[in-house]
């Protein structure tokens, strides 16, 4: 799949179908992540596949996230914020930094997920304390995010999005005047917006 | 370009040719930035563009980074904490959630430039005191990375990468393994790793 037309028509999906997610779908996904740039190339991403469903339905999502549950596999993203690599003392420091790289890295994951034909969601909220306790996952990482993914059914898994999610359309963004300047913050660059919808 | 193409061989770029940015290719890198996903669709990434040489010079990275001051354009790329969405005590605050969703935005602005045929880096040790001013970006906001980009000779870049970067391969990256785990941290998932390289 083109690049543009993988980041542009990328969605979170939230149904999942029961099919098996192979290991070769999740080894391309593991190594477009691997891939991601990284402060001082320090990779300071980790990863647990988890397709145990009974440690999965323990992850205890904050509110209704049924999409955690159904998912064949998620995938714990974790920080290790011991990567340092910089001493400027005036820069964000290096947890941030470590932020930042895990999500150029989930987001290499999520492309090539649904560059694959699979449906994929970043969920955020969720008890990071549980999800390290069934994981077994070191006391100094930091447990960031799930990415919940599966096989699914494009009409099915439209649908429930819009009978679930309370933002109606998640695939709005704001137009690209709204969050790009030019030269000094609130100096529009483009008046127009052709590329918005 | 194929996606998986795109991720596998892009790599920071941190010398440039003098020739101009068109407009255009800005678009569709802040286009793809513009479809990245986001904490509650909360979208708090804010950019920059600046292409004034006197400014970019006064940006002041850390140590030498030459690659600032020849690039043609300087991409300031901030995250806007107030963009608040989820009140879950447990979880990863607001404002690491907005390092996350911005390193996923700067990851397809990143994968953009290098399908068009452009190079790029991704700076993040700069005086973000100094950018701010020279850029009037509000208080709120924190100015966490710059994207340097433009045209590129390959045979110089590769040259001039070996010859100023201390760590000589900065295309290398830790096998899978060393990184990704299978239900429990620490247990492999694959016994080797094919996509190593």
């Amino acid at each position: 799949m083109d690049i543009f037309e993988a980041i542009t028509s990328r969605r979170s999906i939230r149904i999942f179908l029961k099919r098996p997610v192979p290991d070769e779908i999740l080894r391309k996904c593991l190594e477009a992540a691997r891939w991601a740039p990284s402060g001082g190339n320090t990779q300071p991403w980790r990863f647990i596949v988890v397709r145990n469903k009974e440690k999965i339905n323990r992850f205890d999502p904050y509110q209704n996230q049924p999409w955690v549950e159904s998912a064949p596999v998620v995938v714990v993203c974790c920080v290790d914020p011991s990567t340092k690599w910089t001493t400027y003392d005036e820069s964000i420091n290096n947890l941030f930094i470590g932020f930042l790289d895990l999500g150029a890295a989930i987001q290499n994951f999520l492309l090539t997920v649904h560059a694959a034909g699979l449906g994929a969601v970043w969920v955020a909220s969720f008890s990071p304390r549980k999800v390290r306790e069934l994981c077994a996952i070191p006391p100094h990482l930091f447990v960031v995010s799930l990415i919940c993914m599966g096989y699914y059914d494009e009409s099915a898994a439209l649908g429930f999005r819009e009978r679930t999610i309370s933002n109606k359309d998640h695939r709005t963004r704001k137009p690209v005047m709204e969050f790009c300047f030019y030269e000094t913050f609130g100096n529009t660059m483009f008046d127009e917006d052709p590329c918005s919808g």
